[in-house]
């Protein structure tokens, strides 16, 4: 039994190993979890996104009743009070990145921002804890790589580079994701005493 | 005891008492079932419109364990593929009626959707049954009175009025919500006695 067998499991709940590998990076080998994920469908609740990430959380929770955390991205637009927002991925489907930005044609405003939400849920009858990461930028029209959803037609402020033309390392370190896993690391680390504590107690947790 | 009193319940789950009384009138005073309304909170799926009527009528049907309605609405553009689609209320909220004009702006097609699906379930474990009802039109800029929803951007197709502007005898007949009500209702009169039979064996309910 290695060190790592030792330590309590977190559950990521992702189909995707690669974003388990990126978590697993960011928070480095002493991270107090033996990280693992599971591929389990989860419901996506209508909403404004700290409340889809949140339930989402809960029902990932009651599904492998053991400390987890789940990922919830969305795409805002200003002119539109921030949506597509957690609706994102069907609009990108509906109408594309050519469409994405006819939705805007009509407003002067092209402002948007990226934001990604990790929530943790310690134990049972826990409300879950969120990690918000928030890039802004703005819609331009598709450049770059088209293989990885809505990154070619964001383009953070500061850049002249959408995400799709950013080398990986250059986008985590600015992007919405990297900087929502930045956060959630950052808790880890400073709080692993009272993590462990509650994970025991499983009640009265609440946001530092 | 009144007749009406004998007949199994069937629970419209809505926290609006004019929907109860439209769907009473619809069907009659023959129908066969004695139908009440309740305000739950129920929650709502992210999806295509199908999908959320029938998770939400699943929820509701856990929530009060006797046969249950639910009804969900939809205004999809067609140059969105669909959307907003049951994301309308969003985007509604978000952007106002001249909002939803202006996301059409850099598209030729204005034409658009309103739909309704109301949803039965009849017991345990069974797929609810969808009535579903469509009226085609276009997205124009608001007319008529405002205090309903979407209405005054929706000119259904043959008219040179809005819904808002419609009498509400007029919409009715033709509204996405008449014709989903017109159809629940034929169903439960064509169907009165097979109902009642699977209504009482839970099971292998099929739509017709």
């Amino acid at each position: 039994m290695s060190d790592q067998d030792k330590k309590p499991v977190l559950t990521f709940v992702t189909g995707n190993p690669n974003k388990l590998r990126e978590v697993q990076q960011i928070v480095g080998d002493d991270f107090m979890f033996q990280l693992q994920n599971v591929a389990v469908d989860l419901p996506e609740y209508q909403g404004d996104p700290a409340h889809v990430a949140a339930e989402k959380c809960k029902a990932a929770y009651q599904q492998v009743k053991t400390p987890v955390i789940v990922e919830d991205t969305s795409l805002c637009f200003n002119a539109l009070g921030g949506l597509p927002g957690v609706y994102i991925k069907w609009f990108l489907k509906g109408v594309g990145h050519d469409g994405l930005n006819k939705m805007l044609a009509g407003f002067d405003d092209k402002t948007a921002y990226a934001q990604c939400i990790f929530a943790f849920q310690p134990g049972e009858g826990v409300e879950p804890l969120l990690f918000i990461g928030r890039t802004d930028g703005k819609i331009v029209p598709a450049r770059g790589p088209t293989h990885f959803g809505w990154d070619p037609v964001f383009q953070p402020d500061g850049f002249h580079t959408t995400y799709a033309e950013m080398e990986s390392d250059a986008k985590n370190a600015i992007s919405h994701r990297g900087r929502a896993l930045a956060k959630m690391a950052e808790f880890f680390k400073s709080h692993a005493r009272e993590v462990s504590e509650r994970m025991t107690l499983e009640k009265d947790w609440t946001t530092s």
